[in-house]
């Protein structure tokens, strides 16, 4: 039963498993304790926090645990907005963070969101464009958790350097893969991600950072994050990471070429699809591709039912109706959207297994909801411009991928240089719409208000 | 090696470890995922959430699980603040309340610490006084951390109701042997105080009562606790809740036998001991005393040696130079200070062995500090009170139990009627130097401010 959703959570590493069961009997005290059981606990923890911070490329003091990579970005985030109150209260994020970054800043004051390019990928430009004196913090991932696209760190940190304004890293995806190069000052990471178990983030914070921790006080983990400590769980976290990463260098070139078959056949075997992300500076073991007329939520259950676990940014599997801010932030086509993130270990009959069983599953959604079958024939443009009219679509109410369908049916039946209306209040389609036009070779005209919704205008010019 | 620290962190129950090994193959997915692995781990997620909730005693939509017993104080003290910011921020405490629920009111607000008697607990009419117009929120533990004196909290609830505040009641020490009855609106609890495993806090909030999470936005757990779920330790949680409330009425009335052992041998076997808290009304497994002439420490070290983990309100053993703010609400002896808490399973012949070895102990950190062996002999009144001298002890810069030690030494100097003077810096002496009058008989005159501390004066009576 092939599990590719690694991205969100990976399977259990067999070293994890084993250092949380070898250490459950020397890691439940509390290692603030002068007694033996709480020496041992204490040396636990140390022994953990020496390696993690190897693998970080950190002092041991500027590395604290943290229940989740979310709670090491938000004490991250808020420690240094505090810590640099009086720089200002200006953050500047990419547009293709996690909600984690994203929801910690706009609860902090003031963000300029950096746009990406359609690879998903900021430049560091654009970071040196938004920096002002009031800015307290920058936040950059080390790549992107949807499509998998590196992102430039060491030159962004580098221009931060230089504006003396303190880099963020959100390496929650990179972690097990490598250390983040560059200058950054705080790096935030989750064990989860990489085999380790639940219930551990990093939050290292480069000495000289100004950090005001957030909340009550409390004096564990030098007061950046309160709580007992889960001894066990960060003595798996720590061991995992060091185990991942010695398999790192191997299982990073065999997945990335698992994933170079995916991304080459898929659009082979499957019409109308658009792989996104950048198909080189990328995470090893992530593909995101949209499929046209497809509606993400019964795609992700005819795989489900063929044994593959994925997953989807389109609008109808997030629960908000709104499709992934990162394919908006990208401008490609979110409807039918899957994420493929391979797990260690991942085989190659497992992804050609899955070559099979994708083209089916695809056609059977499309089947479902009457997508057309191809594009209109070729059309000869209209005798005169005044007998171009325009046709309107209504499709009010009407959830992904339904108004790009009802566009692509009707679009055969005006003339070239006439123009198709879409009446839609669906978030998605002001992202896929524009995406069927670049797709399909016809022009997107704009959008404008209209009751319930918007009017998105497309000219048939093919 | 007996462990006597349960209050600090109870080892794993074995329940807890059997339920966390059976669940890390099935809990590592994102239980928000909709395919099979995310359905496996929301099954666990929620068939732990309706166990919890029953031992709770509320309904699973009001229970949400936390990375630890602080995260569930600070979220639910400063949610309720923030969710009834409109009635005012005044917030009532007991002055015995774990320093997580200290922490986080203090960041809130303005707040009125509610005062204890002697074995530290509050009176249900003093919260009716100090509850006001602008009163958001009030928090009681269910029972001391550090005496195991257990509050009235179902009187204090009515007291609350009647007047429309919301009660918090911290039930980290007594969660694991029963619900907490009366009509609480928020509890909070921390699985590794009952033998769950460490990263797990409870926190549950009636429907009805007005509640804001704090911090940035994220979906988890209603919204009230960010992060990842830890759901392997969450089944482990509250498997093993279940497990220790099965045995809680046979192993209570086990344990508080061997407590009552404790409570009466102690100061037949060992001179100048003050036993602390309710003799009755207290936690089953909890037993706290101090020793005059004593360093905290210098006991815990020798205990130590002798295999006996314990812990103290001693202020040097704190780390912070100051003593337990439990035994200075209490008003009683803070120096020598010893917790004894017994985890489940401890035997009669341990806690003979402990009545064996903790006299040798006292005495041999009494004979290294070079206490006084015994009371001064009855002395006559001076023959005029013209001849009344004073006499002053220079104990600045000595740490607790010094100045109490220097004036032991000196009392016998001065005649019936006369007055010693001491002058210290070190917290402790505040509380030490009366409580020492009071086991002594000896008039404590008062305290006044002195070059580099201050001059706590005692008039010899006896």
């Amino acid at each position: 039963m092939p599990y590719f959703d690694a991205a969100s959570s990976a399977p259990l590493h067999p070293v994890a498993r084993q250092a949380l069961r070898a250490s459950l009997d020397e890691g439940w005290a509390d290692p603030a304790r002068l007694y033996r059981e709480g020496r041992r606990a204490a040396l636990l923890l140390d022994a953990a926090r020496e390696a993690a911070a190897e693998a970080v490329g950190c002092r041991p003091d500027e590395l604290v645990f943290t229940p989740s990579g979310t709670h090491a970005v938000h004490a991250g985030v808020t420690g240094v907005l505090s810590g640099r109150r009086r720089v200002g209260r200006h953050a500047a994020v990419s547009a293709v963070e996690h909600s984690s970054v994203l929801h910690a800043v706009a609860a902090g004051g003031d963000v300029t969101e950096v746009p990406v390019d359609r690879f998903g990928a900021v430049s560091p430009d654009s970071y040196g464009e938004v920096l002002r004196t009031d800015t307290a913090l920058a936040c950059l991932q080390s790549a992107n958790h949807e499509v998998g696209t590196e992102q430039p760190v060491a030159a962004v940190a580098e221009v931060c350097r230089s504006r003396g304004v303190p880099l963020l890293v959100d390496a929650a995806q990179s972690l097990g893969w490598g250390p983040v190069e560059g200058g950054w000052s705080v790096l935030t990471a989750s064990a989860h991600k990489w085999g380790g178990p639940a219930g551990v983030g990093l939050l290292a914070v480069r000495k000289g950072v100004r950090f005001a921790p957030q909340g009550p006080a409390d004096e564990r983990e030098s007061g950046r994050a309160p709580g007992f400590q889960n001894i066990p769980a960060v003595v798996a976290a720590a061991a995992s990471l060091r185990a991942v990463r010695a398999e790192a260098a191997a299982e990073g070139r065999r997945l990335r070429e698992l994933v170079d078959v995916i991304r080459a056949r898929v659009p082979e075997l499957v019409p109308d699809v658009e792989v996104v992300g950048d198909p080189l500076r990328r995470l090893p073991h992530l593909v995101t591709f949209s499929c046209l007329y497809v509606d993400g939520e019964a795609l992700l259950h005819a795989l489900d039912l063929a044994d593959f676990s994925v997953n989807s940014g389109s609008s109808c599997t997030s629960g908000t109706l709104t499709p992934s801010h990162v394919l908006r932030a990208m401008g490609v086509l979110s409807e039918g959207n899957v994420r493929v993130s391979l797990p260690s270990g991942t085989t190659a009959a497992e992804v050609e297994r899955y070559l099979e069983v994708l083209p089916g599953a695809v056609a059977g959604v499309r089947d479902r909801l009457g997508a057309p079958a191809a594009p209109p024939a070729a059309g000869t443009p209209a005798a005169s411009p005044a007998a171009v009219g325009t046709l309107v679509v209504d499709a009010i109410g009407r959830r992904c991928p339904i108004p790009v369908i009802e566009l692509a049916k009707v679009i055969g039946d005006v003339p070239v240089g006439g123009t198709v209306t879409v009446l839609a209040d669906d978030e998605a389609a002001r992202l896929d719409i524009p995406a069927w036009c670049a797709m399909r070779g016809q022009e997107y005209v704009g959008e404008r208000p209209a009751d319930h919704g918007a009017a998105f205008v497309v000219r048939r010019v093919s």
